[in-house]
């Protein structure tokens, strides 16, 4: 087989068949396919697509070209997936409240660049908490506890990872296949049964329409389900910061006040469906049994209990809801006061991830080094009155820098608006 | 400059700026932008294209990326370029016709891959003949004899070679201001003043439809002129052989039986077309002019004399024209008969060009010798009456190979067809 006819074959817009997909993914792994020929095919597939079964043979030969995790000693697996957001921390509370109500998940989790870290970075803002783990810890903690988190072993999907590092330098990022089969890719090599994405939309999301953010969500739904998995999927509003914390050790802090049965409800709703659907797909009974388990394992306190025993096996120093003093604290902060009055139509996800970005709370390039206590704690949402001289936000940094909220990222208006919608849709 | 940026610009469809552009075709030469980098770029355009601008600073910067050759010192420069053809001799007949009017001719040509040599390879089949000489010896020859060929220099637009190589391994061949700004790079670069273009289209072309070709044609001519040059185009027929004789030495023959005032009809015509063009943009004559110029030129002989001292210029061991015992001869010949009667409609280019291949005449790749004595000479042509048994074609070769020219390549129809248009379009 010669690579060149497969890219003149994408290009004029044929359908490679899964033997040519499974060659590709093979030469990307042993290189015998040169990377001038691989991001060419990766422009062609930016501008013709792939078909259903191109892009499952491509996620099903991404997924198996390395290690795989073998969780088929574990019961009622499921896995969550956020395709990311500002103040988006659902992990740490979904986790701890399917783990409850009797699934087990056993999560695989990169370090993502962006605003703020990603869900390994939250967890090690805890003081002690780890998460490099042996493959016998990982599965030994996940029966016991219910709940373990690690972070991705390099071996995971790594003709994703050789894809991925090409198309981020050869402009071939945007494409709905290319996306759906890396993130796909990585999902079915971490082994759990069910899986719910969490597919976000708006300013502080990949995927800036609604429109777009369906076709993903409907393309990995389609996907998963073709390559044998239990899955759904959500779409969430991203157009402002998910409840009122954004920053590593912050986003923790107001986990627990979920988990404790507090917190603002935005972030409760969301978690609520995600970890309903978790339960749901994983042990196969309804809709409304699952919500009720869930509330349940809210209700009762026995959520929050998971999550301590899920931190003290993660390694922390003692249970962050018995000492949330541990947690680390900014040594600066600064108020972000409103300019005028009227009721607040946006805070606008992407701006207050750019300021957080440069408090210290995210990382620009992997060698960034994260600060867990800087963040943004927003006192005021959409749909909120505000008066001139109020409080809008306050951002936390052991920095010494000037940072500001632009006041472009706040529109107000002077009726109140209609409340906004967090939940858009649900795959089922 | 991040060369990603200008990937993502290209890949949206927006305009590159010259000094983007200049950005592009420096890094080509100096290997400051990866190879992976630069044929994303190259896919993006084959689906975006490029505006006149963009293929103009394209064409300019990769004209100037190397070597240039300086004709200023010599009077009423002119080149010919075909974009290549089954049968397409017309270099050795146009080039001593124009010099005989009084033209100087000083051509850079390229060992092209194809059906049957290029331009250099049918010179050298000639005895003795070499196209490898100094600078010097060229200039010089191009002031005695009006008239030098030479093996085009590796330093000739440096971007064009490593691009043109990249392309052909990565699918991104087929792109109008692609192949628009390879072509003129090299030609200007080469440093005539005015140059005459034959574009053929056909099934022998490399342009298959004549909407093609004209399209071709119309950027080519649009980007000479506004990088300062007089140049015209010509589209041709290229669906049949142009002339009886397909193969290098062969080629040579037919082409000294055209200065001799013999020849085919077509090739004579075509050739005609050309030369006037030529002389017609270099001395700055009429139309008619120059056509009678460039007639007389062939009736007096004196364009056949300009063909033999330009043969001794370049190392001819004798005048092919007074010695044509000298030129090669294949040990073996194989005759095609005619397995039925009527009027031929076809004479396919494309397929006789792929036997003249296999018997030696052309090469594949750029290691392979080529056999100067193999060809076929064709005794048919469209438009012929043919009874069966008649003899079609003779398969000329050095090899003990079985070659047949297959049926299909043939068409018959009992009515005689309407004469085919060799010349489709003049471009002025």
């Amino acid at each position: 087989m010669d690579f060149c006819d497969l890219i003149i074959k994408k290009r004029s817009g044929r359908e490679l068949s899964e033997d040519e997909i499974r060659y590709l993914v093979k030469g990307t792994v042993d290189e015998s396919i040169p990377d001038y020929q691989l991001s060419a095919f990766l422009m062609a597939v930016v501008f013709q697509g792939m078909t259903d079964r191109e892009t499952a043979a491509l996620t099903m030969a991404m997924a198996y070209s390395g290690e795989t995790v073998d969780l088929s000693e574990l019961c009622y697996t499921v896995d969550k997936h956020s395709t990311g957001g500002v103040g988006d921390k659902t992990s740490l509370i979904v986790g701890p409240i399917a783990a409850a109500c009797g699934c087990t998940v056993a999560k695989m989790s990169g370090k993502g660049l962006g605003h703020t870290g990603g869900t390994i970075d939250k967890l090690e803002s805890v003081p002690g908490v780890r998460t490099e783990m042996s493959k016998e810890a990982f599965l030994k903690q996940a029966k016991s506890v219910g709940l373990v988190i690690a972070g991705q072993s390099g071996d995971l999907a790594p003709a994703d990872k050789k894809l991925y590092a090409l198309r981020d330098v050869t402009g071939t990022v945007e494409s709905l296949p290319l996306i759906v089969s890396s993130i796909m890719s990585k999902k079915l090599a971490s082994g759990a049964n069910s899986i719910v994405l969490d597919v976000k939309t708006g300013s502080g999301a990949f995927m800036h329409t609604l429109e777009d953010s369906c076709r993903l969500a409907q393309s990995m739904v389609t996907i998963g389900r073709a390559c044998g998995r239990k899955i759904d999927a959500v779409i969430s509003d991203m157009s402002a910061p998910l409840g009122n914390c954004i920053g590593n050790a912050m986003e923790v802090e107001e986990a627990i006040e979920v988990l404790k049965g507090n917190g603002p409800e935005d972030l409760k709703e969301l978690c609520l469906e995600l970890a309903s659907d978790m339960v749901r797909l994983a042990l196969d009974i309804s809709a409304k049994e699952a919500k009720d388990k869930a509330q349940k394992a809210l209700d009762t306190g026995y959520a929050a209990q998971c999550f301590g025993r899920f931190m003290l096996a993660q390694g922390a120093k003692a249970d962050p809801i018995e000492h949330p003093e541990l947690l680390p604290k900014a040594r600066y902060s600064m108020p972000v006061i409103a300019s005028q009055s009227g009721y607040l139509t946006a805070v606008d996800a992407l701006a207050l991830g750019n300021v957080s970005l440069k408090l210290g709370a995210g990382r620009k390039t992997k060698k960034d080094v994260i600060d867990p206590a800087a963040g943004i704690r927003v006192y005021k949402k959409p749909g909120d009155y505000v008066h001139k001289g109020d409080l809008l936000a306050m951002l936390y940094t052991n920095q010494e820098c000037a940072c500001v909220i632009p006041d472009s990222a706040y529109a107000f208006e002077e009726e109140k608006p209609k409340p906004r919608s967090l939940i858009y849709k649900t795959f089922v």
